[in-house]
């Protein structure tokens, strides 16, 4: 795929779950499956998911559908999953345990490095053999260590300095899950995680029912 | 607003972001605001934010503004965010904790009643003043106590079992943070937190920058 094609965030944003269910076939065997299967499995119309694959060239044979392996794999090339990310995470709170575990045990080609913490008691320890490292190194660390993400697990006063900070010392990417919103340099790239955004999604829903 | 009125989910999901720039303008004591000062800070087009406040009648005045506490109250009346919603955790690892805590400490008429787990060491235990009981008894729990929300916090061979006690049991919502998408009857809402999908997306824009 061409790397200035324009794709819009909604297919960017479905991407990853069309990666997890074709995960999920191959893994039981499945060599193929046409859009219609794919659209029961996804709860996608066909047309959306013929859409939405179109736009990396189409992967498809008319008559044959999708080869589960070689779309799973076009798919994580373009998502960039075909490389391995250094991580290391700020703030060593629950949140940032969870992310550490998470991503250590489960995320393959994601590999959290170090932990930064302001608390002095937790300075020196190691959570799942991740060690807890004090926040006056990270800049000092990421770029030795050439981390490619910054994870933010911050209370959001702090959450722009630590961000500057990580951009300072070289990160590509920044994941950030304070509650509030960062500005980092044009080429660093930003996700938000809002996860009251997404409850508040649920309780607008509950009370449609 | 009607409550069938028909509101796209990309409109859902931006109502949240409106809420908290609102909520933090008027802390800072603003008034009113236009929907150019509003795209400034939020990042929206003018355009974009009259068309989505307009699906709730239009809250703004012609040369004036938006009110900024009565479209903040208007926001949360339609997030369903005049109510208190009372929560059980389902998984107790970290991810369980962190959000037991960050809802407890952070989310106004959100409350955590009880975490649940499998683990006999952690079952009678407390965490931030939040009581650890037993999986066996979720459902009585959650009928007893009638609790609105369950949040799915489990390794994900087990949550769709939990999402079915959860259901049975009578909560109105589920918050699904397991690596799998979930069935739930027709009457209960779900939104599904896949941290992955979040962090896919980052590498997507990392390797484009």
């Amino acid at each position: 795929m061409a790397k200035n094609a324009k794709i819009s965030n909604a297919v960017i944003k479905r991407l990853p779950r069309y990666r997890r269910y074709l995960h999920e076939l191959d893994k039981k065997g499945v060599d193929k499956i046409s859009s219609a299967e794919l659209s029961r499995l996804i709860g996608y119309t066909a047309s959306q998911i013929r859409q939405d694959l179109n736009n990396f060239g189409g992967f498809g044979q008319q008559g044959y559908g999708y080869n589960v392996k070689d779309l799973h794999d076009e798919i994580s090339a373009i998502l960039g999953l075909d490389q391995v990310y250094h991580m290391v995470i700020v703030g060593g709170g629950n949140l940032g345990h969870a992310i550490a575990g998470y991503t250590n045990s489960y995320k393959q080609g994601f590999q959290v490095e170090a932990i930064f913490e302001v608390d002095p008691e937790a300075i020196g320890t190691e959570i799942g053999g991740v060690p807890v490292l004090s926040s006056d190194d990270l800049v000092e660390y990421v770029e030795e260590h050439k981390i490619d993400i910054g994870v933010i697990c911050t209370p959001k006063d702090v959450a722009q300095e630590m961000a500057d900070k990580l951009c300072f010392a070289g990160v590509k990417g920044i994941w950030n899950f304070a509650q509030t919103d960062l500005e980092v340099p044009a080429h660093v790239a930003m996700e938000n995680v809002h996860l009251s955004d997404n409850l508040y999604a649920l309780t607008f829903h509950m009370n449609r029912k």
